[in-house]
């Protein structure tokens, strides 16, 4: 017996009648809006060859960590889903075999975000009408592998039928950034755009970051020693990424933590971070002291600065071990903002011409600090619900706790923030119906009238998102 | 063209119409009870002298740090809305013009408590039918000003029209309650009581703190650089404020740190307190011990104790330099209570005859620390949802959050702590009505009658406030 | 006047028409299931001799805590209502006037999840059909006095009126567990089985913590000065207490830190901790490494471990001196578990064979920290909401930032915790309805289909309480 799988329209609207008609009619006004995904983690090189999808899991499962945390969670090893240790091990390689796997697991996501984008993907963009259960895993692996190897599934068809205007990918400040490169020349209208994340040479934690200076050096011909030519090199990094379409930088780090040193104490720090004699508290100054560095060069050439702050990435030592990172074992951390933040915003607070966009894990932050920081500071503006908190409850969690205080124009709308491709339109159209949702609840209750929630509704998921990264 | 205006009367009701008529059912019972505003921020000289209010800007934009916060936030300049700095600049004088740019940006406002209460203000108050805008913003000057210049809206006429039954304003320790006083030899029924906020002689990291405590000997002819009569000095000013009617005191602190240190250890800090020489730490244990004493002097006097705890003030250097304190730059912080107030508690926290209101804009804490503590101690009471949560939503957390906790008896109804003396009708109102809606969802799930709910509403709006600041 | 007392087939649902229903509908499915209770504080007294309860107030004022909070924070004396001092003191002894004093202060419990759960019990387990006021005080006394000297409200005949399938008590590392061996004798065919909570013998900050691990000693024939004997003689008591039917610990500490050191470190804690030299960081090590070597202990035993953390315990000075523990003055803690659980982690968290269930009252670590943690380690399971937080929107919040990050399949569906026999149907029956008003709402918003629904409501009600703890 299989179940029918169905996307109801009403989808994730209230279920008191008038809100949920409200609703709908609220949505309607932004359903087919372009999708603007300022900030996300897709391949460019699917973009830049255009080449097919392989199958069902590797396209759905192995670059998912929501889905490997669950998998891992209800007792899955990593090995029997196909992912190879690092030092090599027997693995699972028959790709039916893991997708049959994970059908069995499939009702462990029930209620959770990845659940609600699958049925989409599933459903909205493969055309399956039966759930995903053991019953149907064949069926699905066949259907969509077939479909996988048709053109109308090849990445460049998929942009324009998911009707996306603009996607921004991250990379790292020594990437080549040879797929931007070839889809500027390729012709294609399609537009894919960089971001400069430039953690593997700003951060003292991140492996092999001696090495990675080094490179940095060599590709700018600074003197990455000192502090002035290693800022210089930074500065002509996001020149570089500028030049391919980036129009903002992103910052992934423990602590919301910033520094305003002298530059003596800052050599000291750059000294000991290239000989690896950098204690945690070293590297954590100079995490600090890059934010703020990070703000001064914004202010000078017009990036948008993102931080996302307070997760503490590959908790699972042995996890590690055997097969690096992001495996679904990031989990978040209580995060200070007001403190943290002040040396930069003593510095460029006050920059209306200067933005910088906070991301969060701890929704007790939300009302309590960043918000109150948000709705102050000219420079400040709140990024969407991310992560764990991009789900229904969760994102009107983040409307509830903000808006009374710091409204919707010190947001930026929604991010999708996603690596995973076919999940996209799953993801703008369910923050979109829950954000008409909450809109509709507004009106409902006399808080707004229709015709600024209608306004409102188009801000968030089109407006919003392209004035503030600028595109 | 203009849009329409309108205060609905199911507005901050819930959607669903079973719910909605019994909120209003509720409502009704409470919507004309007099006000009793225990805790705010008007100014006492208003009601003393009764003199016109001036002009729209003066009244509704400048003193309020709610507006200027959310201007500031979206790039206006304080001095384009008429904001001199300290120093002297070019400032904008037209009040029209200010009036203008304040509509321009209304729309930021969207769904936050300033525009509900001004929205009520404008509709209500000044009976004003279409919403503010860029369309609208001269209509709005011209009709407020005209309003503002006639005898209904003297300071005086609009107590009695707000049907205020008693407000407390706040004053610092060195304060001569001139207005107070005058006030009580006026014959004017309406009663303003003064309450009692020593911060300018308690905290040793207030500006001028050494002049005040010497100021303070002055008045009180007490020792006070001997740590006995400095207490004897607050005891004396504390007497002073309970004859211009005061029953409270108010405490506004970034931590609830208490303290309860031997003599020596107070005169040792107090000397360095005095000279100049305290720490920031200090400083904290300092303020940490004043409010022992405080409860100390409330189990004597009777005076009922506010504190307002978690707050970093004057948080943007900048401004502060340019422009001083209260221009939207306070912050919330991380607030522990659990282990901060056990000093205080081991001392004091049996006695019933001594109460203690704890105010958090750390929402975190309502079920974590403050429900459980005020449920327990008999000293404690749970004060109103504050400042940035005091919105329908953030009613309705702190509500949900704290009752099945703490029940309704350890609290004190509402607070509308405002220094907008316009907007106490509209924060009381949706108190109210965010308060019965509240009580709505519970009896009609059944966790308690309509005749209960009744009587709750009518506890929550006027009895117990009344009550518990022993007015 | 009296007023009629209703136990409401929809209570606890939602208002909303459509919602409702469907939660009747799951709660159908239900609601007839047998209780599994697999961790509570019940007396296994009660059911070994089966001797009938006294009279109202030792039954059900004396015992809990959550009254005795409420009632002491609403200015009742403990001698007003019939408890004594430890030193002797004078103290109320006539239970009808006990009685009458709790009816008075009823009102304060409106709202709360007392009210809910002693109202099913009223309505019910003893069928009065008039609210407790002080008017039907005196009714009450007498009707449930008469009720008690009937057979049947012996404890047997209620486990079984009750529909209970099994519970868990909680005893001490040193108890004899007389009454669950006279039970295993006894042919009756309830179940009643033990749970290992062993920190008279694992806290060195416990009242008598050397006699008591010297007791331990003695019992068990082992060396405990040394840790390796120690730690058999923990093994050993955790055999004897699977013997009487445990199949799980306990460990109830005020952080969730846990800690991996050197024998000889472990050594030198125990030394200091048995000579009574143990700082507090001591004691809160030596609770930290005993986490680490209790998990070691179940992935030997097979025993499921429960971890409730961050609660300070006995906070008021006063009130322990002069009447001891659990008087209703332990408060939450914000606690850390991301950092705290690591070393644990390190070592037993990939075990697929090992269940650690977490609980917590710091309800801003569900979606920050429980949710991510449970649902990666494949060791880890999350705890139903807990205390302070077992009431409908405590449910609610933990099943709205839990569910959408781990789903339901990393908790252990619903405990009732209780030392409250006579509330363990209530609570049973009240989380049932929420979760089934969580689910319809779920449903209702498509966010799964009612056959999911339906599934997930059986599971959280009985299948997964009795799989997580291995019943």
């Amino acid at each position: 017996m299989t179940h029918p799988l169905i996307l109801d329209p009403h989808r994730f609207f209230p279920a008191e009648p008038a809100l949920r008609t409200l609703a709908a009619r609220l949505f309607a006004e932004v359903e087919h809006l372009p999708i603007v995904s300022p900030h996300g983690h897709t391949d460019p090189a699917w973009f830049a060859t255009n080449a097919p999808f392989e199958d069902p899991v590797s396209l759905l499962v192995w670059p998912d960590h929501y889905l490997l945390r669950m998998l891992y969670g209800q007792g899955v090893a990593l090995e029997q889903i196909g992912l190879a240790p690092l030092g090599g091990a027997p693995t699972e390689t028959d790709r039916r075999v893991i997708w049959r796997r994970f059908a069995e697991h499939y009702r462990a996501f029930l209620g959770t975000s990845s659940r609600f984008w699958l049925d989409y993907v599933f459903a909205g963009v493969f055309g399956l009408d039966v759930r995903l259960e053991p019953a149907t895993a064949d069926r699905y692996f066949e259907s969509i592998s077939a479909a996988l190897a048709t053109p109308a599934f090849r990445p460049r068809a998929l942009f324009e039928r998911f009707n996306i205007e603009v996607v921004a990918t991250t990379e790292g400040a020594l990437d080549p950034l040879a797929h931007h490169a070839a889809l500027q020349k390729s012709g294609w209208k399609g537009r894919v755009i960089t971001t400069f994340r430039p953690g593997d040479v700003t951060d003292p934690a991140a492996a092999d970051f001696a090495t990675n200076v080094a490179a940095l050096g060599e590709l700018t011909k600074e003197n990455v020693a000192s502090w002035a030519g290693y800022l210089r090199a930074l500065e002509n990094r996001r020149a570089f990424f500028r030049q391919h379409g980036a129009t903002a930088t992103d910052h992934g780090h423990p602590t919301a933590r910033t520094a305003d040193l002298s530059p003596a104490e800052c050599q000291a720090l750059l000294d000991r971070a290239l000989s690896g004699r950098a204690s945690a508290e070293d590297a954590e100054l100079f995490r600090a002291q890059i934010l703020t560095e990070m703000a001064r060069m914004s202010c000078d050439d017009g990036m948008v600065m993102q931080l996302h702050a307070g997760v503490w990435r590959g908790h699972n030592r042995e996890l590690v071990r055997r097969f690096g990172r992001d495996k679904g074992d990031d989990f978040p951390l209580a995060t200070d903002y007001v403190a943290a933040l002040k040396p930069l915003l003593d510095r460029f607070g006050n920059r209306a011409d200067f933005t910088l966009i906070l991301f969060t894990l701890d929704e007790s932050t939300y009302s309590r600090e960043l918000a109150p920081l948000a709705s102050h500071y000219p420079c400040l503006r709140l990024g969407p619900a991310w992560w764990f908190h991009d789900s229904p409850d969760g994102i009107l969690r983040f409307r509830r706790q903000t808006t009374e205080i710091a409204g919707f124009y010190n947001g930026v709308g929604f991010n999708d923030d996603t690596r995973a491709f076919f999940s996209i339109p799953a993801r703008h159209d369910l923050a979109r119906r829950v954000d008409c949702s909450y809109l509709a609840e507004l009106a409902a209750t006399h808080r707004l009238d229709e015709d600024e929630a209608v306004e409102v509704a188009r801000d968030l998921a089109y407006r919003l998102p392209k004035s503030a990264y600028h595109l």
